[in-house]
This record gives structure tokens, C-alpha cells and sequence, in this order.
């Protein structure tokens, strides 16, 4: 009998964001393993470190942040093989995953590998987008709403097309793409509206409006929220 | 010293996929309130039933769901003073919300009418969107993806063209809209992709391939997912 491969949500940072379902598996599977890209810290382990238990084997997965494609696939399969040779001895296998496992995650790269093999069982964790939208107290959507999440990856013209069409925006992967980013918002007179949360939930969250960022500086690793609604409650 | 109000998620629907806070708090606070729309059990103390203790004063709200925006208008108003009543006399309340709350729920409603007298702190809940994903095992969106969240209301000609420019979608609200729905697919050619998921962790849960749901059936209260990346991990 193989053992089962779990993709686990722990939430955006806050440990207590962890669901009850994710919090059980963390503390009954044998094998938990996390993406630690380049030999950096992982953030989906200290997430979930104060449920570990102490004699769990755990497996450091070394997840390339690269933009080139051929050693990131390499680097993917060498992942999936590792947590195979723990389901192929019968151990139950979880995969920690920073926000949602499915939510523009790595954990996709597993999935399309293993899936087919294992059974394969994902719990759903809280993404960033909502719990950016908690840190500002703002609806992310409501109504009929058309939400739309995009990556600051996009020319500025056509962010600014998908921006005009529709009523609530997230940016995600703002990093070296913020002035691009802040250009088109200004132009569409939707700076005001707009605002960076940068490390949600964390303790050093930090909550900026776009307005107030000085010239220059660029918050990276965040989210920016757009909310056009809300003014005819 | 005016009480906390709390406008918690509980995800949507599997008990063990609340958060630990959310948990927490809903074992902590004195009244805890819930939406029961005309009369109706409400879905999300369902949920929420096996933590919430026996002495805590509940608040079933009637949040009506109706199209006309007077009455509804009227119903928050009414909602806001019997839980602002609470708040007056230094009791915390937890408003409990399906899913997330800021994610199309009508906890915005409240949010807008309690949040600049009395002390509001959101915690994040399970989306349907990646409940729905993860029931699927398929990713909502990964990498530089645009996700695109469209309510069924829109007319077919909008739809389509929000559609095709992205790469992932998930169209919410799907009831009666759904004969629009399945026709826009089609013409698109991605009825083959387009899984419709109802009731998404419940014990009841069901999935099925757009392509696979017979002429004239109507799956209601149910969401449509739309993946159309994932050839080339």
C-alpha cells in the first residue's frame, strides 16, 4: 500500500491561520516535506513549525525561484521522486504549502507529477488575496462583482485594459515590476484607491497606500488591492 | 469599553477546514451571530456547530436575499444596531461567514455600517474557489496566470470576451444563468475544460465535467472552474 501525498495550506504566515484539518495532518503524517528554495529558510515550515512534531522525518525540497524553465523542471522531478521513495514504503507524505496549494503555488509541479501515481488529497488553505483583504478591512469582492487577479508580470497596457474591466483588482508579484505597476494606476486615477500589504498576517505586516510610497522605493513581496465598489452600500 | 466585532470565516462547508483563530475565538466570545436568510438554517452556523458552545448568546440575522435593494438596505441597517447593541455593553460578537468574509459574503454589509464606530478585525476563511480547486486537484492559477473571478450574471457577450483573455476562471453565481453559461463554453471550445463543482467539501459534494451535465439540467448553487494552462510543467 502507497501512502497517501497531501498538499497542506498554512495560510499566508499567521500559525492560527492553519486550518483544524491541516493542523491534524501536520501532527499525524510521518513525512512532511517544504519547498526551501536556494538553501533559504522556508517560510511554509515556520509557519507551521510550532505543530511539528519532533520525530517527523522532514524533507527540505529545493524549489529553484529561477525563470528559466529546464533546471526548474529538473529540480521538480528530482522533488517528486524524493517524496515518492516515501510513499512507495507506505508513509503518508504532506507538502506544506505557503497560502493555498493551489493559488499560484508550487505545489502544482508536484501535483502533475505524483497525481497520477498517488493518491492525492489537498486541504485548501487561506490564500493571500483574503487575507490581504482582512488586513484593510475592505471587501476583496461582493455582489456581482468581476475580480480579477493579476500578475505584475503584465505590459502596462494591457494591466490597464483588464484594470478598466473590472470592479476589484489583486496584483500579485509586485517586486521590480512596482513602477510599471504605480505608472498605470496613476494614470487611471486609481492610486487613491489602492494599497500595498506587504507580509500579511505577520508581525511585521506592513499596510501602505499606494499614494503614500515615495517616489523611489519599491515594496517588494506584496499585493496590491484595488477595490472600485463600496461606495453605495 | 465597547466590545470586538469579528467577522469570521468558516470556510465552505467541512468543519475541520476552520482555522485555529476562528475556532479560538468562537469558543471565547459571548454572542455569536450568523446570516439565516428568510428563515432559512444558516449554512454557515452549520458549519461552525460542533465548537460553539452552549451558553453563548446567538443572533440569528435575517439577511434577506432578495434582488431589491430597499429592503435588504433596511435589513442590514436593522442587523447593525442588534449587533451593535451587544457591542455597546462591552460584549465581543463573532459574525460567522461562509467561506471567507470579504470574499463576495455579506459581511460587507455589516463591515460598512460597524467598522468606523467599534473595533472590526477580520479573520480569513476557506474560499470556495480554492475548496473547489483542491476538490478537483487542479490548480486554480499558478505562475504568472491571470485569474479571472466572473459572476454568471454577466451577459454572454461580456463573459466571453473576459473569458478569453485569461487563463483561469472560475464563474460563480452559476444558477439560473447556467443555460448562458454552457453556450458561451461551447462556442469557446472549452466545455471539455469547464468542471462544475456544488457544495464543494460537504459530505454531499459533487463534481462534474461541464460536458458530462445532461440537456436541460441546472446545477444551482454551484461553481464552474476553468483551467486552461497546465500542458507544459
Amino acid at each position: 500500500m502507497s501512502g497517501t501525498f497531501y498538499g497542506l495550506g498554512v495560510g499566508p504566515g499567521d500559525p492560527e491561520l492553519i486550518t483544524l484539518k491541516a493542523w491534524r495532518l501536520i501532527s499525524q503524517v510521518p513525512v512532511i516535506a517544504y519547498p526551501a528554495a536556494n538553501g533559504n529558510d522556508s517560510l511554509a515550515r515556520s509557519i507551521a513549525a510550532p505543530f511539528i512534531p519532533e520525530d517527523v522525518i522532514e524533507l527540505a525540497i529545493d524549489v529553484p525561484m529561477r525563470h528559466e524553465r529546464a533546471p526548474a523542471q529538473e529540480a521538480y522531478d528530482a522533488a517528486a521522486q524524493a517524496i515518492a521513495r516515501h510513499l512507495d514504503q507506505g508513509r503518508d507524505v504532506a507538502f506544506l504549502c505557503e497560502g493555498d496549494p493551489l493559488f499560484y503555488g508550487s505545489f502544482a509541479y508536484l501535483l502533475t507529477r505524483l497525481a497520477q501515481t498517488y493518491l492525492t488529497q489537498v486541504v485548501p488553505g487561506i490564500s493571500s488575496i483574503t487575507a490581504c483583504a482582512a488586513a484593510i478591512n475592505r471587501p476583496l469582492a461582493a455582489r456581482n462583482d468581476i475580480l480579477k487577479v493579476l500578475p505584475g508580470t503584465l505590459d502596462a497596457s494591457r494591466l490597464k485594459q483588464e484594470i478598466i474591466s473590472s470592479d476589484a483588482i489583486a496584483i500579485m508579484k509586485v517586486g521590480q515590476h512596482f513602477d510599471k505597476i504605480r505608472g498605470v494606476l496613476n494614470e487611471l486615477d486609481l492610486a487613491g484607491q489602492a494599497i500595498i500589504i506587504e507580509r500579511a498576517t505577520l508581525d511585521d505586516e506592513k499596510v501602505t497606500r499606494l499614494a503614500d510610497v515615495p517616489e523611489g522605493e519599491r515594496p517588494y513581496f506584496s499585493t496590491i488591492l484595488i477595490y472600485k465598489g463600496g461606495e453605495s452600500w
